[in-house]
């Protein structure tokens, strides 16, 4: 690939466009929004001028409902050898330009699992696909060439390409990040109205289940609305086993014994397939949740603090591998969850309580 | 406060035991497993002897089941001058021992918002509670110098009281706490049966909505099993709007343009209540959520790399208030996110520059 066109100059979009830019390919850019074009003209991601003939990829990154529209008018222009959508979801685009009666060898539809909380060319950067899911949705009649182009753009972002069908997609991402976050909204919208006093023991469990509730409500109608049919199917899935956990916490209640014994029982049954469910989820950028163990150590709040405990840990020949830190109410301290290799963690944890640090179980 | 008995030593139990020994008050220790109270005391946390007279306070930290009978044992024996106990719920002990007729002036029952995923008394730290919210729910008939004993406990842990009535902390905790274990499970019991293609394309979202989905079912299946009612109302209403969700979904789907604007308008009604509740989940320690600002820097995945950021961090002046870290796939490189007052973010991302580190948008 030498030359590339991308269309819509968002997040997404522009950051394909850094990536591309950075390794010698000559991008072209585009979007309805002139101003978004020059901003990311100017951090690097191309050029705003037209392109002179036909360039090798199109790369189609605007919001889902307009993917289609889009891709249809650049295919009749005939700007690229071939086209591709970034769309979240594949079905619904795929069948709209088939309706329209188009040749869709030269298209192929993918989706780079990759994202943040801001958007538009600003919050960029060439490293957003690094090491994250690609998903590349080719057919049959899909143009080898097409989809070898496809994996050349997916190779020089870095990313990790994953081969499915177009609906086992959309299927894919109701179960994984549709559903998700509308349960997430809805454990939420309990607390909407609930006691202070009540809000106020709220755990770190409720904090993590309930983090993406906090998402832009808009965005979601958007991707929701182009994915419906798969996410109302999951969520009937959780609905029949909430009834049933409803159903078993009343039996709890039950004077019959046989009532309660088969509560108990459907209740466990959730929690364990929770349990199988949960631990099939990979770890950060794919990997396999790592097992690491922690040191906890006492600081007080001020600078210079943590930078004397990573050079002890450093002096020790310890990896830090994560960290955490839990500031007191009120208090000038924290405590520093320092995570290592199991091997490392009796290493580290005597070479800090050497050094006069105060290391807590 | 002079002396107290910590009855059972578990986590809870030893913890409380450890704080209350460390302050200098005279603690014995009694569980039904000889080798339990042994490790407590070797950890300092008490005496395996059993007190000469009365004491000033019984700790009855068993599991919910046993709590109500293990505190009639002990007010009949009439060990202490005041009793607590620390169960997860409230409501039942309380009813189970006003059944058995006991006169329950010198009781209080408490729940201290604090746990740990390891449990006995080997997880057990002083500081366990510090910080963290401890529940305290006195009736009319509650004496006042048990109450203020129960509080003297609380501030000598350094946890928050908060005071309650036993039925409302029943209803809070099944909303905080009981039902986003559930809901948890049921989301992650969808991914039980998933393909592989699709568990890869798992992001932060739902790693964030399952991580306590991981749980231990028995202990869970004990919790729920001694607060059904209050969780099964919560559960209700969730199904409620899991109903609609789903309805709405479908609708979305419908020829009549009317149904698809209900439809679009349920969706987005749940997901800005979803975030009407999460913003009123407190940060970590009951502080309000801290808007911080992210620095992210690019570094090599050796010893010494954090040291190095840390120490040239503090040499700018700036506290760090928080810290991720990102490893990328097979890569030995990692991405460091800085959380810094937002004051201080422009400072240390120009310093950090200034010193050769490669930042990131």
């Amino acid at each position: 690939m030498r030359t590339a066109l991308v269309i819509g100059t968002g997040l997404v979009g522009t950051s394909a466009a850094l990536a591309l830019a950075g390794r010698g390919i000559h991008v072209h850019l585009v979007d309805h929004d002139a101003a978004s074009v020059r901003t990311a003209a100017a951090l690097g991601a191309g050029t705003d001028e037209p392109p002179r003939g036909r360039v090798d990829l199109a790369i189609v990154a605007v919001p889902p409902a307009h993917t289609a529209a889009v891709l249809a008018g650049a295919m009749r222009d005939g700007v690229a050898r071939g086209y591709l959508d970034v769309a979240s979801v594949k079905g619904g685009p795929r069948r709209e330009l088939e309706a329209l009666g188009l040749d869709l060898t030269p298209y192929i539809g993918t989706h780079p699992m990759a994202g943040k909380e801001r958007s538009g060319p600003l919050a960029a950067t060439a490293d957003l696909f690094e090491g994250r899911p690609w998903v590349l949705t080719p057919t049959r009649d899909t143009d080898t060439e097409v989809l070898n182009l496809a994996l050349e753009l997916v190779a020089l972002c870095r990313a990790v390409p994953v081969v499915m069908d177009a609906d086992a997609h959309d299927r894919a991402v109701a179960l994984v990040s549709h559903t998700p976050q509308l349960i997430s909204s809805m454990v939420a919208a309990r607390l909407a109205e609930a006691d202070e006093t009540a809000v106020r023991l709220c755990g770190q469990g409720i904090r993590d289940v309930t983090r993406i509730a906090a998402s832009d409500p808009r965005m979601w109608v958007e991707i929701l609305s182009a994915n419906p049919g798969p996410v109302a199917d999951v969520l009937a899935g959780v609905a029949a086993d909430l009834e049933e956990t409803v159903t078993a916490l009343r039996g709890l209640h039950s004077s019959d014994e046989e009532k309660r014994r088969a509560g108990t029982d459907a209740i466990e049954d959730v929690l364990r397939r929770g349990n199988a469910g949960r631990v099939r989820v990979p770890g950060k950028h794919g990997a396999a949740p790592a097992a690491y163990e922690t040191v906890a150590v006492l600081i007080g709040d001020k600078p210079g603090e943590l930078a004397a405990i990573f050079a002890d840990a450093g002096r020790a020949g310890v990896n830090i591998e994560d960290v955490r830190i839990e500031h007191a109410t009120g208090q000038q301290a924290g405590l520093v969850q320092l995570m290592v290799e199991p091997s490392a963690a009796p290493v580290l944890g005597t070479a800090l309580q050497e050094r006069g640090w105060s290391i807590r179980g």
